[in-house]
């Protein structure tokens, strides 16, 4: 028979309630939860944040940089956290940092917002959706109002219609400031709908979520209408620094990129660059962003060419990127340590934030997609060597 | 100019360098890091985990469950413990293992294994690749004979072949035992690449990463041919406990996922499920995986149907899932605490967490797939309400 | 040493210039060609359709109906020519015709309409693309009027603009009347480019063709944003007639349905139909379409469900349907009178044609997916037993 | 009411019924079938290619060439018939062909091959799937020779196994010779299913046809695993060539394809060509091909680089190349006059002739691809002119 984990409806982040947690998960396994239950934050912080808490999970955090963005928000040296248990992976990102010091920083650029609720109409027949298609667009000002009486940040700049059979899937886009923007776009989608279905007749009904958000996924939608923000890194690396830093040239690397986009095209992958994923996760879990946005932030795509004066033009795009300065997360304790070690914590650090992230990513590909590459000379390579020292051998 | 982050060579995990580093980073930032300098675990454990260590990133840990598993390897209650920082998440999942619990128990199953590395491998032309991809088959013994020497555990299951141009695209395929296998399998096919370059003269040359593992992407690759491990778990849900538990009807869960799958069909998503990403992320974080892989482990399908008795068949397959319960951020502090809440960590434990985690992604999605349709009877949405009272309003 | 094919500059539809490159090919490969010199038309009609004429390829047509569509421009019984050469082809086509009589005819509309040209504009760098694509925004009326100063027909609806990296892809999106208008919005996109290049200084480059149009090509950005026009196809087939005409159940086709969506969800196929391409391609080649738009007119989304009183809900949206009524290959001489068969040569008549023609589709569908099931009971598989039949053992 | 098509069991390709047919169809439109009427092939040879007969569509045929290919089994120059009704096609074909003979010639391979047929395999539940998987694996051999009892040609090279759910997606991959092969899999599929059926009693059921072949659709499987044929065409062009014919430099083209690259990415195109279908249309509709194979035979990707020597190593891979040389529509009338012209009808010409499209298809790129850049310094852009001057405005 299944026992009943402790629980209380008024109390439950009490220290008694986290003790009996404890002392039941302890019991029922036979484990002493020394470490987990050292945490140092006011477990009543957690409200809002995680249920039925019972300790902490402690992630070593180390630091790479500096990090040089030539952002519009984010501009200088960024020392930044990284909370990961992945060997070789600061070092790697430090090296990516190195090169990007050397070729006189990163330049990012935030190139457009919008977060998605996705909501679906059904109708009798393909006519019906037809016509909702159009009234929805010439209604568009009435909806967005109704959207936005619910929040005084977010703002309804778009709804998408893609009509299919007897329904039609949309993405209600907003702006979003700060946050994420998640819960606040749930619930303004759902005072819209409301609206929409008492003044709608013919709908025969909804699905608040009918899936063409993509969320917490890659997907074809997303790479091209982008979710969250959309940000561009770019830099322009000298010839001499990747001889210098890299021991590769701008050819080699064009056609490492040429190999890798290939392979992507052909299996439909959700980036074709190195590993986005390392950085955003190790950045995302110091600062206390929703690591399972991890699942859509790590889309992206590459591209890089040789200049006309041979050195080499390297840019990712990252469509999706997702994360929030205020609220949530990002005010715990470690969390927000974080964000104020690279002056991202509170309002309107939001864009700063994603530059800096961007220019990670950067660091990470420079570091590892030249590494990847046998040097034929030698026979050796760099990123299993790597690896083999720092790492373990799993 | 840049100022350097304090390192040692020698002795890079004392505590007179990490206070070093801290002192560093106060000065630069203002910050005081209060509550990131309190980890309690030895720092010199952090060799190969994390490099330029300073501190700790605190999350906060809830427990769920129990979740009741049908396994081969994992069997009966289970109390998951979930990192997160996402309120509500763990209020959701546990209203889906009291589905799962009423329905006796969830059942689950790893259907296959197999780790890549992807080399590619060059020729002069077309002709040249296709004698190569018969002599890769004809000579596959030897070649596996080179990868296994340097590993006492992975097993070269299978060399993939993808040729196309003048080069093929390859994915060896290991089993890897307790561990991901990430780095092993690094290490073994660097090997059997040299000796193919010492034994194979009109290759002309290789990349170690040829990009067709889609490492910590999604992609059609992974789902079909599976990377990691591939885990299904299954459940026939009688239609009362719906009807009781979550307010729906066999019928109308199924009519969602047939909606969601469309949507997901038609923007390639990685997934047609509603948020595997979530459940898979705190765990994850809770037991030490490498979190970057949930850019890959999000990825499965949901496939259900009315039974002809009336109830609901209901099955998730996750083509990619990457976990370990040795070695690397297992054995941190509060990392193996976790894991052995559930018994699961050491050798001979990774198929039984695996199970669990399956099971776990099970939970979420019945909680939140009918929660996210509107009743028209009614007006109300749980999931948006559950986000608004739980969550805060980002 | 190569030959060269005989031309003239002024006279190369002239008898004389075909008889001599009869001649020449005959003597280059010893054959004769006594049946592709048998044509029947005025070679003089085939300027701007046919370079370098010599013959004519002969294509058996038959007949397959009556179709009975609801359609809003196709409305009551018809006759549907198909050029083929597949046995068993326009039997199948037949017998779901007839479920579709039985049923009281498909239902058809034309969901929406675009056709593109997709320039992608090159910039230094990503802040100046993020300022062009405001500036498209801004200047969309001038834009328009540019690109409509180059035809009577054409209207441009929308220009799509995807930034990425250091360039904007755009997609521009026209109506084209009763042609499928790939040259008239070639000509428009055109003008319009060169007159934003003498417009934005700040432009580096473009491409008149940036590839986002993914003409004669499948991709997601079709199946989302339709190409040509998006047609919907419904039907609402009565229990009784699937259990008399296909000896299936609303239930299995239903299943059957969810099996194939799988697949095609997993491989990330370009629809999840059984072979819309078949009929399409049968009915492109009688009546003058462009055969290589085949290569994206067969992507579809099949979606169908059990209705609350038992009957099976049908439906197919083929959103790059592109098919003329005017002009080009359906002036000439068979072709349009298989158009004047079924009423739908000349102008004003292509919404018509596309209503017919998505009606096929599901007639086509309606036969084969039921076929291809196993019945367990008789162990005959009608699939097979059909093309064995009728069909050749190739 | 609806009319019925004339008829006959016995006699359906007599004069006599086409003539009912004829008239039958002319008094139901008020249409006069003057030129549909005149064909010149034996009506009976239909039999087994199209039902219902009643005419011919007669597409005119222009010839391209000569195209100079260096292939194992086409060898030389050939002159392309190409059937199509698309103004300035076969003009750019030809100016492609031509900067292939000033570079020596395009190189072709087949690389692999592989007819499918895909049935799905229903079980209880996953374990059972994952039992059927390994005995399926194990008696491989049995079943071989269940399927190739059914034809004389057919080989079973491979059983590809995609287990998922409650279920295994399969591709039973043939080699056919001469065929294309379609039916000649489904008969030896069908067989071999039914003695699993009949040895296997844990098997529930089957689907004959579970969708994973993709037939007639393009998918990432396809692109990976092949269908039909794989080729692969490839060109070292010489800077001066580039220059001279096409006014362009590899460099150029390069970048190009590299912006192409990205959108087919971004997209999800099934290729990442210009014009692929273009040219194979013409080709497949002159040779008595399946036009609905377009849909898949469009699939494929460009690679190229410049070369250390400054020219342009230039390649396309056709995964889906599906062609057949003997039987069906390549026995008609003008059909096989065309493979004649060619040398390819017959038994084991199929490669021949295969080699000779993926020329084909370079050909068409080279025009293309360059064409469609626009030139700074003129103003001019080739490719809308040439669509102006030779096409009809649509």
């Amino acid at each position: 028979m299944s026992a009943k984990i402790p629980r209380s409806k008024d109390n439950d982040y009490s220290s008694d309630m986290i003790a009996q947690r404890q002392q039941f998960l302890e019991e029922k396994s036979g484990t002493t939860l020394e470490h987990t239950k050292r945490f140092s934050f006011d477990p009543e912080t957690m409200k809002g944040n995680c249920e039925q808490l019972f300790g902490v999970a402690q992630v070593p955090i180390g630091v790479a940089g500096p990090l040089v963005v030539n952002g519009e928000h984010a501009q200088g040296d960024f020392y930044v956290p990284m909370a990961t248990i992945e060997g070789t992976l600061i070092a790697s990102y430090n090296r990516g940092m190195r090169v990007i010091r050397e070729s006189g920083g990163v330049t990012t650029t935030v190139m457009g917002e919008s977060m998605q609720r996705a909501p679906v109409f059904m109708f009798k027949n393909a006519r019906d959706t037809r016509d909702f298609v159009k009234w929805m667009s010439d209604n568009f000002a009435l909806i967005k109002a109704q959207a936005e009486s619910t929040t005084s940040v977010g703002k309804l700049l778009e709804i998408e219609q893609y009509p299919v059979h007897n329904m039609v899937y949309t993405r209600f886009d907003y702006s979003t400031g700060d946050a994420a923007g998640q819960n606040m776009t749930g619930g303004a989608t759902f005072v819209a709908c409301e609206w929409i279905r008492a003044n709608y007749p013919k709908l025969r009904s909804y699905g608040l979520s009918g899936g063409m958000d993509t969320e917490k996924k890659t997907s074809f939608v997303n790479s091209l209408k982008g979710r969250g923000r959309k940000v561009t890194a770019e830099i322009i690396i000298p010839r001499q620094v990747l001889k210098d830093v890299l021991r590769t040239t701008p050819e080699n690397l064009r056609n490492s990129t040429g190999v890798n986009t290939l392979a992507a095209f052909l299996t439909g992958a959700s980036n074709n660059a190195a590993h986005p994923a390392n950085g955003l996760a190790a950045l995302y879990m110091a600062t206390g962003q929703d690591m399972a946005n991890i699942g859509e932030a790590n889309q992206c795509s590459v591209y890089n060419y040789v200049t006309s004066s041979g050195d080499l033009y390297y840019s990712i795009t990252l469509p999706a990127l997702i994360m929030a300065t205020y609220g949530g997360g990002t005010s715990l304790a470690t969390q927000r340590e974080c964000l104020e070690l690279m002056d991202c914590y509170g309002k309107d650090k939001a864009y700063k934030l994603l530059e800096i992230a961007a220019g990670l990513v950067v660091a990470g590909e420079l570091s590892l997609v030249s590494a990847a590459r046998t040097d034929k000379e030698t026979g050796t390579n760099e990123w299993v060597d790597a690896h083999e020292v720092l790492g373990r051998n799993r």
